[in-house]
């Protein structure tokens, strides 16, 4: 098993290295973990979600109850807000993540508008707030919960899970087991871990990591834009730098984004702008990545630069610079990966 | 002795490795070199320096009758104007530079100034071009000289050289010899290496290495801006990056600015916008880097990014990022080196 890249040990974060990226799903102790506050000690059996706000019949579920439900299994590529900050300039403050808090699981559980059916939802709730069992301070002294909230449509949609498996096993703690939300596309503060109470509300909520976290913070902006859909973006897996020999080499990467399939993976071996069409190895999935591979022929010594960009089914092109924002988010920028080609 | 890192070996281009630019001056196998075209074969012995065009008394100099001149030695830092064309994003063409193309020498030569007082300098010359043994094809096809003009002002200037001598030793092949241009405070393009003729000129040069070279192509900017003074810099040359046990490490590099001798070196340890001041190990010099470190204590483990900025006695910051030019030159954005602390 390839070893985590650690960010922070306490609380813990860490990365995928970029090498282990090419196989699918990305394994357990491999794939990426972002946590805000240390990692709560949740006991399974004893584990209850509650249900309650607007909605008619408040619940209790078991994960045994959870488990009855009807299930869904999807993959999805799940993408940290934060991954690529180290890439903007100036450096914000948060986690230094360079470009591995990014990994791709498959994912079992319950459509949260199975649990919601039988709550009878009210309609006039137009978000569901999802509460984590993490908690700690924040700068403002107070100690808050992680809590996040989605939109109803969203919340409604069948791919949004109580996700209880992954990759085929329960869901570890450090992935937010045993009960973490799932919602596929969207950057990974979406999918709240150790998730603890569901709870509809009849106004926007604006807690901390609503309102004042995930949002893009962008220079003389008037809103604050809340993140939501993972941008598209590509990353180069192999090679990851150093010496190779003149030859044929296959570059390898991944390419994912979350406003729609992505349709065209291009690399650049070389500065000034030609952009040459890669190959896709996966068929195209709403919510995974798609791994790509080109062959290059690089005959001359010395100093070369590869990058890639990934172009989605709506057109959206992966940008040479995103835009620098106060909190360092959706950092999409292209990636850059020199090699010596030495005899 | 540290070996280059090579950018390219015909023409041969090579880096002087971060972790070697302590050392001052830098080793000649060291110091970077920056090649246009095939090192050009010089014959010490038959090299004879070409002095003609708006003066009085055209000459032909021998390398006896340069060193019996009045010689002047002096401290220089040279940088490559594409040092740090890879942190360019879009990629310009040029040589994928990253930020080892800088080095500081120690030169002896004459002053030019000495050269041009017995062949009677017209009134009207209004600058003085210099033209290397160094030759090829351009873009257009046509085969060019490098050749660069200087301004009469600054041709005169009694720190204009014509060096033969490096770090105490005859001008290496590699670095131009026999002779050639050093111009301490430009970028490296004007110190023409293996100088063959000096002509005086009536009117401005206009050659492809003047006009259509290092020069300032930003976009929407109506007119290029040649390139002169080296731009405010530092680089971390330790640590380079790894791993790190807690406890206190030094953080040390090299500053400098051809705009003014460097006053202050600051060095932030986290995102957020914090600097701390540097010590300087040197004296301020006028053309040459000051080394500098910072005594950093650090517990705790895991990620931490390390950055530093030069400012000059002008006020000149180092910027958080350069205005990208389609050439990708003068990038002299802050640099930044991750590295991890563990137990």
């Amino acid at each position: 098993l390839a070893a985590h890249v650690i960010v922070r040990r306490e609380p813990y974060n860490a990365e995928a290295p970029l090498a282990a990226l090419g196989e699918v799903p990305t394994p357990v102790g491999t794939f990426y973990v972002r946590c805000n506050f240390s990692m709560p000690r949740v006991d399974v059996r004893r584990w209850r979600l509650s249900v309650d706000g607007a909605l008619e019949r408040p619940l209790g579920l078991s994960l045994a109850d959870l488990r009855a439900l009807p299930a869904r299994t999807l993959a999805a590529t799940l993408e940290c807000a934060g991954n690529g900050r180290t890439g903007f300039a100036p450096l914000p403050k948060g986690e230094p993540w360079e470009l591995g808090a990014v990994s791709t699981g498959v994912w079992r559980g319950a459509p949260l508008r199975e649990v919601l059916a039988p709550a009878g939802l009210d309609s006039g709730a137009v978000e569901v707030l999802f509460e984590g069992a993490d908690h700690g301070a924040i700068e403002s002294g107070d100690d808050v919960r992680f809590a996040r909230s989605l939109p109803r449509d969203k919340a409604l949609h069948p791919d949004t899970l109580l996700a209880y498996e992954m990759n085929g096993e329960p869901l570890p703690a450090q992935h937010g087991g045993p009960v973490r939300l799932l919602v596929p596309g969207w950057y990974g503060m979406a999918s709240v871990k150790w998730l603890a109470r569901v709870t509809a509300l009849a106004e926007p909520f604006r807690g901390h990591f609503q309102a004042e976290r995930y949002v893009l913070d962008l220079p003389g902006a008037l809103e604050k834009a809340p993140l939501r859909e993972m941008r598209p973006r590509s990353l180069i897996t192999g090679p990851a730098g150093g010496v190779l020999s003149p030859g044929v080499h296959k570059v390898r990467g991944v390419a994912w984004s979350g406003v729609a399939p992505v349709s065209r993976v291009e690399v650049s071996v070389e500065g000034g702008g030609e952009w040459l069409p890669a190959l896709f190895l996966d068929e195209a999935q709403p919510y995974t990545w798609r791994r790509w591979e080109l062959e290059w022929q690089v005959r001359r010594p010395g100093r070369h630069v590869l990058r890639s960009r990934a172009i989605d089914a709506e057109g959206n092109i992966q940008p040479e610079a995103a835009p620098w924002n106060r909190l360092g988010y959706a950092n999409n920028a292209v990636q850059s990966v020199v090699v010596e080609v030495r005899e």
